[in-house]
């Protein structure tokens, strides 16, 4: 098992994200490989006392940065330390890669260059919600215009990963909607229900309302991609905003500040658990290798965690499965957009 | 100062509601008049010895329940409480109306029955969320499909309301999307944001991202009300839900217990921020008279300080200031749905 991991183009910088990949390697039993600009690398590893003995190195000249537009990959940046990374991961060269650079690059790439399942229309960004029960969501922002038959095929990838990675034997799927009767939401909710409703592969429990997620009403859940990222970016900001306001009441007076430094390891592992650096990484769900796309501000820990990630949805026959269903559905299905 | 409370079809049933109207009789300087099915009211009122004296009554001899059809108000159940009280209104036989029923019922009601103001195109459901400083989304769920135009309405009128009810001279007003910059989202976004931001008479503030939104980018969010409804029950849901884990964090052990005991009350006071029962009123918007829908689940608390948000929301000449600002907007514009 060898796990390319980009540690170019991130928030934190390469030093932050050497410490992850160093720290994964003693986790791990796999290979790992930095992309990136070698000298840079080993310069920056020397100055800062990280020892990357063990770790390989792609050395790739360019970077992507956060402002590059997605089809920069391919174009004036395709020697970049993503683009040399899928290019690798296409040629079989690694099991599977780690970014935590530039999103939209990376699912642009990961289409042109990993290139889809064959039968699977369009790459999705899977998020995996630590509520008590892990809840993935897809798609979270790679495509903000569906159609049903897009979602149909996110609700059968989505329970294979949740299967593979959890082991949930019959994942529950749930369509995100303003209600749970059948007739609920705009006509994609409302003729989605009725593909989902009849489609067999999949566990489909109806429609989900943003509230129930949390307390585990389903597994999987699967919506377009404008929906999805502001569900994702909604609980984000409610976990920051109340985890804020109760420092300030713990913060009220003596008695207070006591009581919270009774509870605050416990509290802090709470807040943690929700905080995007600890949210390890977001699979990029219909390639025809596995991509993890780790968070902008991932911190050494946070690329360890998607690292993790990366090897179990390596390890399995995930893509076989999706290539074998999709073969058996109709042709004018698949034609779509491929 | 009237305002009509419909004490019939909530949750929580008429004894709880006409208890919230004796409550908010005697915290506010108006006259409250119940709409209901009188005989029974008083029957209520006797045998669990509410005192209804100040009180009046509006008879209505039907009631429509949770699972009635929105038409239903103006059809078969033309003579329920919701449909008195909202005659009565547009009689101006009273100032405001509150009501904690069914919410399809009171939008369409609210249109047919007071009617729209003259060039608004669409009523709107608004939403104050209890962040540091209030926030007022609007629409929450009554149009789930929209064009630009109709949110550009929804943002002079929600800029409106916020000026009123907190005297804020120049509400900042945000397009609810997934990125901040000036090309993120679908065609609906992307078209709106060009609308809004040559509009005079708004301060418009670009795109707001949802996780922001409670750290106070803006005092106004403008979104179709599919994904308006998804980010008020994101937020119901993770308030739910943190509340939950934190309640089990305090349960741990003696000390923790101990710790919980400590910060009880700033605890309930801010898990019941936002909660539905305290959230008081959403003011249905864009109506020629004042119509505050409470939750359905509101207790005698929540129906007080819906009162008190119908009062403030009376007292000001809110809806001759739309009427004259939409006037001397271009003819077209107007007649899209008038």
């Amino acid at each position: 098992m060898k796990i390319l991991i980009d540690v170019m183009g991130s928030d934190l910088g390469p030093a932050e994200l050497l410490r992850g990949v160093v720290s994964a390697a003693s986790h791990y039993d796999a290979e790992l490989c930095a992309v990136g600009q070698s000298e840079e690398l080993n310069r920056i590893a020397k100055e800062q006392s990280i020892d990357l003995s063990g770790i390989s190195l792609l050395d790739a000249p360019d970077v992507i940065t956060m402002e590059d537009k997605p089809m920069s990959v391919i174009r004036e940046k395709n020697h970049s330390s993503m683009a040399n990374g899928l290019r690798a991961l296409s040629h079989g060269e690694a099991d599977a890669f780690v970014s935590a650079g530039n999103t939209g690059a990376l699912i642009t790439g990961g289409t042109m260059i990993v290139r889809r399942i064959r039968g699977v229309m369009r790459a999705a960004i899977g998020t995996l919600f630590p509520f008590s029960a892990p809840v993935l969501l897809l798609d979270s922002g790679a495509n903000l215009d569906v159609t049903p038959a897009h979602l149909e095929q996110f609700a059968f990838i989505g329970s294979l990963y949740m299967k593979q990675m959890f082991g949930i034997e019959s994942p529950r799927v749930g369509l995100l909607n303003n209600g749970t009767e059948e007739t609920k939401g705009n006509q994609l909710q409302i003729d989605t229900y009725q593909l989902l409703k009849s489609m067999d592969g999949i566990n489909f429990v109806g429609n989900v309302e943003a509230k129930a997620i949390p307390f585990g009403v389903c597994d999987v859940v699967v919506t377009d991609g404008f929906t999805g990222n502001l569900f994702l970016k909604t609980v984000e900001g409610m976990a920051k905003y109340m985890s804020h306001n109760l420092k300030e009441i713990f913060e009220t007076n003596l008695l207070t500040k006591f009581s919270g430094l009774l509870i605050r390891d416990r509290f802090a592992s709470f807040k943690e658990a929700f905080s995007a650096t600890k949210h390890g990484g977001s699979p990029i769900l219909g390639l025809r290798a596995p991509v993890v796309k780790a968070h902008g501000s991932s911190n050494a820990r946070a690329i360890e965690s998607a690292v993790g990630q990366a090897i179990r949805f390596a390890e399995g026959n995930f893509n076989e499965q999706i290539e074998a269903f999709f073969a058996e559905r109709p042709a004018e299905e698949q034609q779509n957009e491929n």
